[in-house]
């Protein structure tokens, strides 16, 4: 796999790095999820993560890897996700500065707590340019570097560490659900997975109004689309990226999709019978197997519940509803 | 400890025979908890355990050791909240026949459950007598074991093993909190405790419109009070028990008191910054350090979340206010 951008052996140096940055997660198992499916699920609770989400893996490798000379003039995000939060307190946690470049109508709970964790926010006009021009721009005027959400070979190799902590306790699996959005987790955990257990089936899923990695990885070519209406917020990518993809390519089976009712379903499940609030983006492995779309019966299934932020009023009028 | 109702070593037995019948839960633990109270809090998550709640443990221990010429007449509960779910399950699990007497107006939901969980529900109108009245015609007619929800050796060895299982996984403890009701998981935690962790302090945490517990403690016998009016649905016992108090006495500091306003207050810092869901009776220890009414700075603190079962709807309302 020397073509690659990554190798296991780059999320094995992750997971040392990022050991005081990043929580080891615990897995739960649910005796109903196990007899509605006849599967056995080991769900990886990175909703348990710092910030929340599994993003801190992939920021806080990166930032351990900023060259020493680059570290002073800290590093730059584009995101009005869980990216930036994680930027923000990984880059805290290492003493690097953080600017985080948010769009003006970001609801203010997310600019209050990017700004909680140490990043400085700069408010951008959506309708003025994309991100990325403001962000070169502070990259340009300060030296800083800018860390994308995904297509780094440092952020997947951090994300694949999530899933070598999930088999490394739970022993192999025959198959690995993992949501999809850029294919960051996708390719850090397809790395992990056919290091640590051989022959294990790796499937991306990713939501049915934005089915971009799909599609590329159907017709062999990165597809770009428009921004995907959904409420998996943290699936909006419009496509995937050049170092993710061809390891998507060379590991990953498939690509499902799940509509938003499916992933309502699924986020109801877990709050009734689990106690546990998934965020609609980290819910897509699980509402491949729960909803019966993918036949899991039989099999040892990991499944990555990727983040646990949504606001408890949105949260409780879609499990309400369900 | 040869007067008390039991020994560590039945705690031992306990944890030996709900192999199969109860969840060895997580321990999570709160970066964003652990900075506001000053000390490091180890959550024992029994909101994650079978049926929603820690009594599956005792529930499991107490019907293992009926005796053989007792099993075939099955066992009976009253109940209408977690004891009830706890008793159809475990004796299902031990091919046991189960009756549980529920009010007539308790919730469809918690009838169903219970019948789902295999038990025989047998409804009872509550302004025309007792439960007990129900319960013991049940026993008489058809020679079933009665299982009270606390005051039980088995019951209370049981329940015991939940702490057992955080103190083997995080080691010594200075201080641990256990939401209290009629003392059976207290007695079993402080004997627990005693032996895995000498000099822990042992805090006993209830509701403050039905501190019977704490009156009890301090005035050195048992105080009986009206059903009291509190969130806290699982701790509205009139009294301890006869077997718990001993215990108590014996090994229990003191009994502290929250309101349901700090109770709320710590359901909504579960759901908001740990993405758990804690019914509010489960959140009695915890709001006593979250609350800051405890000063446990410094301190190495276990404390026992009892359950997760709520109403998403009522779950909805309680933490949107909070």
């Amino acid at each position: 796999m020397a073509d690659l951008a990554i190798s296991y052996a780059d999320v094995v140096g992750a997971a040392e790095r990022i050991v005081g940055i990043a929580h080891r997660t615990p897995v739960l198992t649910s005796s109903t999820a196990d007899a509605r499916t006849g599967a056995r699920l080991f769900f990886k609770c990175e909703n348990f993560q710092r910030t929340g989400a599994f993003k801190i893996r992939g920021a806080g490798n990166a930032i351990a890897q900023l060259p020493a000379d680059r570290r002073a003039a800290g590093v730059v995000a584009f995101s009005s996700g869980n990216h930036a939060q994680a930027i923000a307190l990984a880059a805290q946690l290492q003493g690097v500065k953080s600017v985080i470049v948010m769009p003006m109508d970001a609801p203010e709970s997310k600019v209050a707590a990017t700004r909680a964790y140490g990043g400085e926010v700069v408010l951008y006009d959506r309708y003025a340019g994309p991100p990325e021009t403001v962000a070169n721009r502070l990259v340009e005027e300060r030296g800083a570097t800018l860390l994308p959400p995904f297509d780094h070979p440092h952020i997947m190799a951090g994300q694949g560490t999530a899933v070598k902590e999930l088999i490394e306790e739970v022993g192999p699996l025959d198959l690995l659900l993992v949501p999809t959005s850029g294919g960051g987790l996708l390719a850090g955990s397809a790395v992990t997975a056919q290091a640590l257990s051989p022959g294990c089936r790796i499937i991306g899923v990713e939501p049915e109004a934005g089915n971009d990695a799909q599609q590329s990885l159907r017709s062999g070519q990165i597809v770009r689309i428009e921004p995907p209406r959904t409420i998996a917020d943290g699936a909006q990518s419009r496509s995937v990226g050049h170092h993710t993809f061809p390891v998507m390519q060379r590991l990953v089976e498939d690509i499902l999709t799940v509509s938003d009712a499916e992933l309502v379903e699924a986020m109801s499940f877990f709050a009734r019978s689990m106690k546990i609030m998934v965020e609609p983006t980290g819910c897509l492995g699980a509402a491949a197997a729960l909803s019966g779309k993918l036949d899991v019966a039989g099999k040892r299934v990991g499944i990555v519940l990727t983040g646990g932020n949504i606001d408890l009023s949105r949260f409780a009028a879609l499990v309400q509803a369900a």
